[in-house]
Parts: structure tokens; sequence; C-alpha cells
């Protein structure tokens, strides 16, 4: 049975898959909740209602009257969430907390205003899709998925409040400094798509319609709005440069194995992968 | 309803996934249709007659009454096939169509005997799982999926033979040279699997626990048998070795980008990337 008094009043900043998702999964859990989207396109927006997951919408946060106790999500492309973050904040009072869903943590907080440093908690659910929009919404879209809140200046008791919302939404949260999350997100997704991106340029239309179960999953999320990836990998550069030269030392030493017939060599690797990939709970 | 002519006796030399899955097939389709099982564990051959996927069970083609028109299917990791080939080509006669699931074709004909030249007929359904073992099998798996049949010396009949039987068990059959099959899928299948072990391998026990999907998407197959894949690679070094450089170029390419900071350039290749999967029908 939903509950019905923990939060009044949500408001999403950019509704596509996963700001619908929120709307969808608050929709959900908390049926007394007043959920407002804000956006440039007032007719996808209107959708977003008729199709349940929003009561109202709005172009901006200073055309919507807004509950002193709200939460605000930033869920706009990676670009774009520092300058919103700074007008949401400069809008609002105390009470408000504002997060957000970015896939970078650094390059955010570097662009905050120094009251946005003092609000601000930022937050990444790490679930998705390389679909996009909010017709693919789903309320369970974060159910048992990790969300990392990030540390900042903002205080204990914004930072509860922003990990209580995320677990309200299903997340398994954890805390870290932006520094970690963009080191261990470089690893477990920035990489992995840039290799998936490797993997579709080197088929051709000759050799894709012999492409195996396993092709279709190592090349899945390749698939993936070009843009949005473009600005994540551009606002996390370090990392990214970093984790791209793992991996070609590891794909160099499976090279050399192969080029010197040295079969316990590949084996061996192989067999490290396989580990480390078993070690993940079933999927 | 099942035919029940078109095949007597289909022998099938490993009964692990691939060819489990080929005797739950054959089982389905063609009722009448004996199916025998070649292995060196009669415990294990047992459990699949128990489990409906054989009628009997044998150390070796040797022991075993063939029927002048059977199919024997060898389903041996590739280290294997072509010594299993010329043995069941020595032990029966013209009439009996022999085959493969291999996943190389090139090394295979080059080990095989001149009476298996002649009679042979290679061929890759390509289908699969990161899962082992006839448990897992299923009458399903070659359902609509692509089966390479490689042009051989054995003559049209044995070859549309071949083609037939692959297409009785639902796949949608191709054929060509061992060369093309092998310079096809070292790009859809072997760099593939290379690429989600540097995935996996860029990984640790820290970072695991925020993998995304996409990172499961794209590391699935890592977990498969490395000893296997193992002689997959090393079957077909050529090959690989010229998809791994092409991956090293267009890796090289992405790294180059980020480090310039040139959104730009990053875009349109993940744009690229995008086009080739999204050109592959929906899955």
């Amino acid at each position: 049975m939903p509950e019905q008094t923990l939060y009044s009043h949500v408001v999403i900043h950019g509704v596509g898959l996963i700001g619908g998702s929120i709307a969808a999964a608050v929709r959900e859990r908390f049926e007394d909740c007043r959920v407002t989207g804000i956006g440039r396109n007032p007719q996808r927006l209107q959708a977003a209602v008729d199709a349940g997951l929003l009561h109202d919408h709005a172009d901006c946060i200073d055309n919507i009257m807004i509950a002193d106790d709200a939460v605000v999500v930033i869920c706009l492309p990676v670009d774009y969430i520092a300058e919103a973050v700074n007008r949401v904040i400069a809008a609002t009072t105390d009470g408000v907390l504002v997060t957000d869903a970015g896939s970078v943590k650094q390059a955010i907080q570097t662009q905050l205003s120094d009251e946005s440093r003092q609000r601000f908690v930022g937050a990444h659910p790490i679930a998705g899709s390389e679909k996009t929009g909010f017709e693919h919404a789903s309320a369970d879209l974060y159910l048992n998925r990790p969300c990392i809140v990030t540390k900042s200046d903002a205080g204990n008791d914004l930072e509860n409040r922003c990990c209580r919302f995320w677990s309200d939404l299903g997340a398994t949260v954890s805390t870290m400094t932006a520094q970690q999350h963009d080191q261990i997100l470089a690893r477990t997704s920035h990489l992995p798509h840039l290799l998936a991106a490797v993997g579709a340029l080197c088929t051709s239309g000759e050799t894709l319609p012999f492409a195996s179960t396993g092709f279709r999953d190592t090349t899945r999320v390749a698939a993936g709005d070009p843009s949005l990836w473009q600005q994540i990998l551009h606002n996390n550069p370090n990392e990214v440069v970093a984790a791209i030269t793992e991996a070609q030392e590891a794909l160099n030493r499976l090279r050399s194995a192969v080029e010197r017939n040295d079969r316990n060599a590949t084996e061996q690797l192989l067999q490290e992968a396989a580990e480390r990939r078993r070690s993940l709970s079933a999927d």
C-alpha cells in the first residue's frame, strides 16, 4: 500500500526515460505526492501528463509553485545539469532538496555556484537503457539497482534526505566522493560503452547478418544516444582515458598471446575475465 | 505435426549445449528419428537419455550401428573436430552425411584426411550461450538463427543435404567459403568476445557492485568457457589479429578525440557505431 505523507511535491527537470521513471516510481509509491515536470517542449510534457506520469508541467522553475519541502531532480544531459542546479537553487528555499541523476559527478561540482555547493546533493542511479523517452519509463527502473549519492558540502540532513529519496524509489544507495564515483563509472560504464562502440565499428553491412546473440549483447549499448554519451565521456576525460589505457594494455596482452600462439597465456586471461564476470550476481 | 520420414538416425558426437540442442530439435521435429549420443562420459550420456534428448549412446563411433542415411554431427570443441571427422568418415559409408557445429572453419579443413575432404560438409549454427551442458539445451536454440554451411569438395548432393538438415532444425542457412566464414566470425563473434573479456578485466571487486545493466550486457559472453574460447581464437589467428588491429584503431580514434576534447569527432564515431548497431533487427 502506498505511503501517503513522505513527499508532498517532486519536481522533475527533464522528463525522458530517467526522469519519467522517477515520476512513475513516485506516482506508484506515494499516491498523494504531486509530480511536476519541467522542460522546453509543452506537447511532450502534456503527453507525460496524459500518460499518468505527471500532474502538471512548466517551462521553467520560476513558473511553478514549489512546496517548501519539495524534491527537485535534475534529469538533463550532463552538459546542462550544473546550470539547471544553479537556477533551481537560486529560485527555491533552503528546505527544498535539489539532486540529479547525472552519469558524471566531478565536472558538475566544479560548475556549481557557491550557494549551490551548500545545498546540492549529487546522485547517480545506475540504471537505464539504450532506449530514450518517457514512453519507455518504468516504475521499477531503479528497483534493487545501485544509486550513488556523492558527498557534498550540503551537510548531513540534506545528504540523508537524498539517500532516503533514492532508496524510497527502490534503489540500493551508497555514498562516496565525486572522484570515486567518476573512477568507478569510467570502468563500469564509460569504457564498456566505448568497447561496445568499437565492436559495432568493426562490423559492416556484410557481416552483420551473421551477428550472434553474443554480438548483440556486447554491442547493445552502442545504440544509445551519441550526443548524451559524448557529453558523459567529455565530462570525465581523465578517468575515461585512464580506463582506455587499461583496456589497451589488456587487448595488447590478448593480441600478443594469439600472435605468439601462447595458448596458456590466452586461456589465463580469458579465465581471469570469466571469473571477474561470474562474480557478478546472476542476471 | 512432426514429419516422420526425413531422418532415420542422427548421431551427435559431443552432447553439450550445442549437441544437446540439436538432439532436442530433432526429437521435437522428427519423432521417429533415432538420436544417438557419442561421448567419453557414459554417466552424462545416460543422463541425456533420461532427459529425453537421446535414445542411446556409445563411447565411440565404432561401437554403434549407423543407418546408411544417417547424419553425424560433430559438436566437440574446435581442437577435436577434424580428428573426430576423420574417424567418423573412416567408419561410415558414403550415404552418411558428416557435419559439425564448429566456430572456425579453415583450420578444420586443413586437418581433414583426403577421404574426409570428399565427404565432410562443415557448418556453424550461430547460436549459443555462455552457459554449457545439455541441461541448458533448447529445441529452439537454432530457430531463425543464422547457420553457415561452408563450401567443400563433398559435392552438391551432400552440401544440399547439409543445408536442408540445418534449415530443418529451424536455422536460416547461408553458404560461403571457409575463409569468408572465418573473416566474418572474427568480427561478429571472436573480437566481441575479446572486447567483453577486456571490459571484465578492467574492473575489480570494488567497482563491480556498481555495474550497470550495460556493463552486464557488454561483458556477458566473457563468462564463457575459457578453454573453448582459447581454442576458437587460436584456430583463427590471422583473422582474429586483423580484427584486433581494426579495434585498436577505432579505440585509438576515440581516445584521441577525448584527449583533444574534440566533441564532434567523438560524437561522429559514436553515431557511426549507433547506426551500425541499430541496423541489426530488433532484439
